[in-house]
């Protein structure tokens, strides 16, 4: 049985490398997505397209021409894992699983504890919360198995 | 013409009632909805279906019986409000417009200069950028013109 | 705030009369619709349309002239209440709950603590289960609150 | 011309190794998926993600992870069986007869006589009522011919 | 309980009278809707944009501009009745049935027992066969009973 | 029977009045609606968020707030009709056109018979093509009979 | 390119074969597939399923089983063909049209010009209509050229 | 990390090749697809199927035709490119990018900056606005980054 998962979520750590490695060693069969994670580069993915004085198109034209990686991957993806770290807003990540909950896509979580309350609508319509990168390896391991 | 405008995110100030007050001045046609903005009261939702010493499975039971709410009317609004305020993580926000995004609903969001960058996927979908509530009743104004 | 509610499952105690009481002494606005409830009368749905030697097919027949009502009044329920009871298999009541999911509609189960096991996956998709119906109408009164 | 059939239900009888017997010896080109089918493993699928005091809560995070699996492949699957034994509850089988009913994927029943009045919804929305795991084999020659 | 049923098919007989009369004379809160059954009005709907010489174009030019009024009332509907008479090839109704079937759309056949065979596949999406309009009214006062 | 119907297209003659007129004196139950025909304040709706120096985001801006409108409108319109007059490029037309053909939402063109041939496509979705308002009137009365 | 496409109608001619031996002259890349065609086996589809008296239920449970093979194959195919021969009365032929229909999925019909007025609501939602297999092969090699 | 591309608009130009040249050149892994290119073929593209003396019926028959394999494409494709040039009126280009925002497809528009204005409708859907086919390019090496 074979999957594809996409990772969705911070990018400054290497969560998304700890559970593909995991996911090796446990010998599953899936192929693993993500947004691009250089931030500079994502930043400034739309910059090609012209030059912007104001932040906020700058932005906006980097954000659009990022969703058409995100949005396409999330849609042709089985499960998505939704990742909070302890930096930064985070809003995308959370933007994310509203996405997948409206479209009826499969996501778990990954994040500390001391975030549950914040994160309570965000994993309430999550399959599963995992602290740790090996949580989300066990979980694909026992979805997965033959 | 009319219009059914639901109000998510921020629940601490009265941002809800700025525009609900500017829309009445300006005459317009409009039935606003929100999720329970009673903090206290919105984080014990479950609570009556029993108690947990569990942190996760207290949050986890009161936002799926919010969820019976703020589901729904999103789904029957013809147009939503995300408010991000400067104060908490509101990632529910964040995640409602996600869910807006995946159904095609529109959105607006509402918040100041300073938080541009992080919430730029989310200002990606929106229709419209607000700082003040007099423009988000500005925009409701124009939308609904005669 | 006003909501349809359809009150699936157990046709043999009061249950749905009990919600109802409630609902109206604590001043909900809510409309309920449910299954045909004469059970007699439900397994001869079909007979006008003809008499059946063989009950498959006698069953069959009063089952898709029920589906008419059902179905329909399930899709344009805000919510639905999924009751098992302590007799009977009940797979119709599973069927609503399995036919909900699918849909994104929320529903909240009604079932004493004996039964939790069995109705796992059923209650996995709920947005709330309710041991009483006094559970129920403050659920309701909750999600309808002003 | 391939198919891929999902067989949903009782895990405590070897029907779908009979089912694949069958289709094998009759050089049918059908791909099974299925639910986990070790009971044990089923009931602790959430085990790694925390132990749970509360019954409740623990089948809840089990049947959650249940539910990637199951509703991943019901989705991919061309037709769905559903068997009901003759032992259990069996409402999850009954879940995902709803579930099929509601996605419009043609599913069949495996069942015996004696339980048809109690499933007469679930068989009112299958495409075929099957008594034998033979029977089920030449619906899936039939509908495969070339 | 109040219903919308579309009375598609069969132009030629007052079985829309018949049904309409028993619905009243059963006190149903019914509203029925139907396409133009004035043929020689439906086969000229389309002339006022332009002539044609040509049969097919005329009949085209017509055909879509009836669609307008018959894809709308069909989806509006609660529930569809699809008449097949004893004269003309009647594939207008089949259509219908088949785009009744491909929404999810719950409908009824009203025809004679000597075409059950050749009306086979229609019957098979059908929620009920009724052989008189008097069986159709009794199927709408069971459906819409308090 | 009512209809709601969007007038989509050309804003620079008075097409909408002259169908309203003709719709008034034919007793047609109709409500129409239309996206804001103040070319000026068509261009300006966004610049309340914000001037921008830069045409191509005021555009955009404008375009965004517009669309809260446009879209919501077409989605609760049971017809469109689309205006291709004799000037300007009218790509917002023709993307209104695709975006109900996308949808399934009927919708009949009006323009002149020499522009034919480059609005084919346009046309090959349409249920009719009108070159008059009073055959967009007569089409209206047609399918609205009683 | 490549093209699946379903051939839905008449089973009593070789229009069929027709049709996949001019694909294959004119070098198509098209995958055909279609019903099953052996008449005595299709009204027998449902037979081993247990025998019945009434020839309205074995209809029923023959075309259930059908369906499993025909609604999976139509919803898969890139287009379909559907041919209305000059005898019977071919009713799932259009049904099966009124199914691409509401789907939207695209469809031709293949039939003689002395049915195009009976068959004008069916021809109206098509994408084309033919008279002969040559037209279909033709239309095919249109659409398939690189 | 591959992606289906579909190249809507303006055919009298060599863009589709620029743009393909580039994402090989740049070592993407792409598949473009298209409309028919050859003019006078998509013209003719139904006249096999019977001539028509009257332009409307030619267009209407050829349109169909050509929207079997354009409909198609468009849904099979990850992404959508629509190219506006500067001469014809390009309609069928801006009900393609209708049809786009409708499905959810994310499609991005090629054109030069004087048509910013006419065009904003369209821009306003659109997830990038390229003025060079170096830049569709520049934006799909971003957008499959590994």
């Amino acid at each position: 049985m074979t999957f594809t998962v996409y990772l969705s979520g911070e990018i400054h750590t290497d969560w998304r490398e700890e559970v593909a490695r995991g996911a090796k060693a446990a010998g599953l069969d899936v192929t693993f997505t993500a947004p691009v994670t250089d931030h500079p580069a994502s930043d400034a993915a739309g910059d090609h397209l012209g030059e912007n004085d104001v932040q906020f198109w700058r932005d906006h034209q980097s954000s659009k021409v990022n969703a058409i990686r995100t949005r396409t991957l999330i849609e042709k993806a089985d499960m998505v894992v939704v990742r909070f770290g302890d930096k930064y807003k985070q809003w995308n990540a959370a933007f994310d699983a509203g996405y997948c909950a409206a479209l009826g896509k499969p996501y778990i979580t990954l994040h500390d504890a001391d975030i549950v309350h914040p994160l309570k609508e965000v994993d309430a319509e999550a399959q599963a919360w995992c602290q740790t990168t090996d949580q989300v390896v066990q979980t694909q391991s026992y979805v997965l198995r033959d």
